[in-house]
């Protein structure tokens, strides 16, 4: 038995009270841990399936020391807890998947130049700290292009996308002169995802490619099996591990890659990494031997990693904003696993929960 | 969509926080539910993954009231609440399965004559309200018997077993001359159990017959599918609906059953019922579509029903006491899906948890 290993009983921290928050509690639960999430927002839907909440915000070093104290391990549900937190926390108690995964897939450059120096494929792209180095970028990598805040985006949020005769200047002024990065236009034919998790011990497995189609920059399906060719899937399967043996990572990672067509032959090139259990995982929870929640509890609890082989084909769709309302339907439909997070209170865009149909596994 | 069906956001209310409790508490939340758990024993495995918590007596009226005021539907994990608190409750707010299950299955006596009443074969029984009665009831039923106290048995507990030979008045002095059902010995081939579930508009479902082992009283495994006849299977269900449409039920039911052989033909005993989840549906967690914890709470919200059938072979067995000390090796363990119970005390006797060990479909 490792060293590392938490006992049944042990509490997991979590820092984020959001549905992945509330998911990974439920997964924790089911293996006989204690969870105690830490979220600023008092409205929570994590909280509703923890044994102890903490309230209050990511600064406040005496609300985050008394955190610490109380549990056994921390992990967190979103990228953008900020790195002064996870260290602060990191010097009471192991923080996982790890404070070095954070810091690269909080800023874009460094997540690319990560990429780069494992030889993985990348859109191209060019740090852009004033309007002179972006009208230099714009010339370097034609338009279209997109125009990334470094820091802090998600689902769409602080990018810009520039087309010819666009004016640059509006561009930057959009996301407030933020530092930026601008890529290239990639012309896709699909959207892939790896979900690959990884033990304390270094172990790690990877749960078959799934293929996401995207409405409004947010998820709208994932799908698998995802219309790939097994050596590209093998690759994208080495790619993920490779990442995360670079990050020295522990828990899931999910690497989100465009599968570009070439004549007749398919290329990967990464978009971005998510240091967390990540949407694109749901089907897992229905279709796999055990979900990404529980591998990743696993994972950061030293415990030995579970099947993640699919046992089923599976379509995850979200229920955005009013998609919910019709969860009637939903849960009578025969074959739909609904699964809903909770939340008091549907807004346009807002994730309220989702559902995975499952039929026999043909691919 | 029928009238009294709970919104996602609803309280369920749970009477009892053990395992069972915990884990409708969980197939609550990933249907967007919210828990609140009612129970004496401030150390509860259910209260960790609950919204809220009340810990008081259930003859506490002022908490009762409180409780039923908080809740949107009443449900319980254990027989043995009190019909007064059932009663009480449902005053303000629905108590499901419903006060009649309850008292039906709180009173061997009641639960006998009901099965007697529906034409279903139950073991031969007398009243025994004296010593008198037992030794005429013995001299009805012969030798071995049963002596059971009519209320709050459980695991073997409340029971005597009278072999010839054995002295009838220690037997009756052992239960303390509590009001008694003497029954006459069953020699049966095997014991199985039909869970069904039946919503508030009537529809019902069964999960497949499944097989039961115990061990000193206590479960030790349940297998599906069971060694039984089809055409048999196909009664033991029919009979579990006709005792659920009798108490005009709502929930899950569980019936067990003895399994008797007669030459070449299978005849089935019930044994007794239980009016919630139960440990022999334990399996359903990783074998059928949905679990019986997800069925009873659609049940009791007025939902739509989920998929009762089967997709995997299955052998749940119970970890009780120190079995559960091997957590590691089962964690690491193909094809097992191990489910702890948070409990933070290991007693002998003790369900700490259990595993399903899922095996492809044959039966």
């Amino acid at each position: 038995m490792p060293e590392n290993n938490l006992k049944p009983g042990s509490t997991i921290g979590i820092l984020g009270g959001g549905q992945l928050g509330r998911m990974l509690a439920v997964a924790a639960a089911e293996l006989g841990f204690r969870c105690h999430i830490y979220c600023p927002d008092g409205e929570s839907p994590a909280f509703d399936v923890a044994a102890a909440r903490t309230v209050a915000s990511y600064e406040n070093e005496a609300a985050l020391a008394a955190f610490a104290g109380s549990v056994d391990v921390i992990t967190y549900e979103f990228e953008n807890v900020p790195a002064t937190t996870a260290e602060f926390l990191s010097d009471q108690v192991a923080v996982l998947p790890g404070v070095r995964a954070l810091a690269a897939s909080q800023d874009r450059l460094s997540e690319k130049e990560l990429m780069r120096s494992l030889g993985i494929d990348v859109a191209p792209f060019a740090a852009v700290d004033s309007l002179n180095d972006l009208e230099a970028a714009l010339e370097r990598l034609g338009r279209p292009a997109i125009l990334k805040t470094r820091r802090f985006g998600y689902d769409g949020k602080g990018q810009v996308k520039i087309m010819p005769g666009d004016d640059a200047a509006a561009a930057y002024e959009a996301l407030g002169h933020r530092p930026a990065v601008l890529e290239g236009f990639i012309s896709f034919a699909r959207e892939v995802s790896a979900l690959v998790v990884r033990g304390r011990g270094g172990e790690t497995a990877v749960y078959d490619i799934t293929e996401n189609v995207h409405r409004n920059h947010i998820l709208h399906t994932s799908t698998v099996p995802a219309a790939i060719r097994p050596e590209t899937a093998a690759e994208a399967r080495a790619l993920g591990i490779r990442i995360a043996e670079a990050l020295d990572y522990v828990g899931l990672l999910a690497v989100e890659m465009f599968l570009v067509e070439e004549g007749t032959s398919e290329r990967l090139v990464v978009n971005e990494i998510a240091p967390r259990v990540h949407n694109s995982g749901h089907w897992t929870q229905d279709g796999a031997g055990a979900s990404q929640f529980e591998n990743h509890i696993r994972a950061i609890a030293g415990w030995p990693l579970a099947d993640t082989r699919r046992h089923s084909d599976a379509v995850m769709t979200n229920l955005i904003g009013a998609d919910a309302d019709d969860w009637h339907a939903l849960a009578a439909e025969p074959g739909a696993r609904l699964h809903l997070y909770g939340k008091a209170e549907s807004r346009p865009g807002r994730k309220m929960g989702h559902v995975n149909r499952i039929s026999r596994k043909r691919g």
